[in-house]
């Protein structure tokens, strides 16, 4: 029974990694999608997001599964509610990634970001890819220095951010008004992103050392 | 043993509906800080936040106890599975609600919403208050027409959230950059509120009949 419950437990890890997988092709799609104005990837983060979303729905059903059959108890029943906890929050993540490559092929063939933003978003695209390559490798290894390197990351997208809304309100801002709307919702996308990465982060570091850092509010 | 079940499950089911009611007062706080520049309850919706947490965190803390000490199977299970995510989606609700007191505060004494965008936002901030109204009820009553309200009423705010860009994109725009930031994340957060309620409303009929109704993505 044990040994089954093992595999079934090793089963949810491994579905955790597919998913966190797919999640950073995502990203990184995304991002290329919105600073080359590539329409075949941004087509190809859109419609890869149902796969995500059905890993999401069989991870969900695996773990209810498991609450069911196996009962467990202790740090075992922690780590399948957390995993419940995890795949809600990488779904989320797709959707992100998908809502970014949403506008990039809106606009194509422009671009959706001003020449004058394109190097903050090029640091905050590749801050979100940095971060979910780090959520795939911490999912896999829970070496919990990464787990702090997502956190340092969140920074970096929340700083960037901040510079986002400083270039539209900035007194050089010449762009359009749809400019400045695609700036906002990309930018926010992809400073939620850090949210729900450092969201997994903690649930890690919980599961391995039991220690609940609530630290600032990342929302 | 199943009587002690029963009251905890009829205890995690008014955690819940508490969690709505004080969602409702943030939502509509929300609303009435951001159409009437008001600075007292914004500072209130904000304060009050806290508090959704504190339930959202003891309401998680609860069901995880009832996994854990009863073993549930079958429907029970999936009653205290589905009040964790709903748990987690009211939380995030609260936060909304926050962000839209944020913008309100961060204005004040000027309005965030031009007078021009103010009657779409009188819409959406209503249709917000119905939705949460709604949730309250649908969680104590289990009246699957509410669910049905509740769809009707997110779609309510889609379209008035379409609105809202057809305004700063159209012509007559002659707004800030900064009221138009504003009105994109405004918007953005009260329409989400409508995809959140809807998320609670599926997982309502969903365990009232059995049926889930994935329909249109809502994110």
């Amino acid at each position: 029974m044990r040994q089954i419950f093992e595999a079934e437990l090793r089963q949810i890890g491994d579905d955790l990694v597919e998913m966190a997988q797919l999640v950073e092709q995502a990203v990184a799609g995304a991002g290329k999608a919105l600073l080359e104005a590539d329409l075949q990837t941004a087509q190809q983060v859109i419609a890869g997001d149902h796969e995500i979303d059905a890993l999401h729905r069989a991870l969900d059903e695996r773990c209810v599964h498991i609450l069911a059959q196996q009962a467990p108890v202790a740090t075992d029943l922690r780590v399948v509610v957390s995993a419940l906890r995890m795949s809600a929050t990488l779904e989320r993540m797709g959707d992100l990634a998908r809502h970014v490559a949403e506008v990039a092929r809106g606009r194509y063939p422009a671009h959706a970001i001003r020449a004058t933003a394109q190097p903050t978003f090029a640091g905050m695209a590749e801050a979100a890819a940095e971060v979910a390559r780090e959520v795939t490798v911490l999912l896999s290894t829970r070496d919990l220095e990464l787990a702090g390197e997502i956190e340092k990351n969140d920074d970096v997208l929340d700083n960037l951010h901040a510079q986002t809304f400083a270039t539209i309100l900035g007194p050089e801002w010449d762009g359009t008004t749809q400019e400045a709307v695609d700036i906002t919702l990309v930018g926010r996308y992809l400073e939620r992103f850090g949210d729900h990465a450092t969201s997994i982060a903690r649930r890690i570091v919980f599961l391995v050392t039991g220690d609940v850092d609530e630290g600032p509010t990342h929302d």
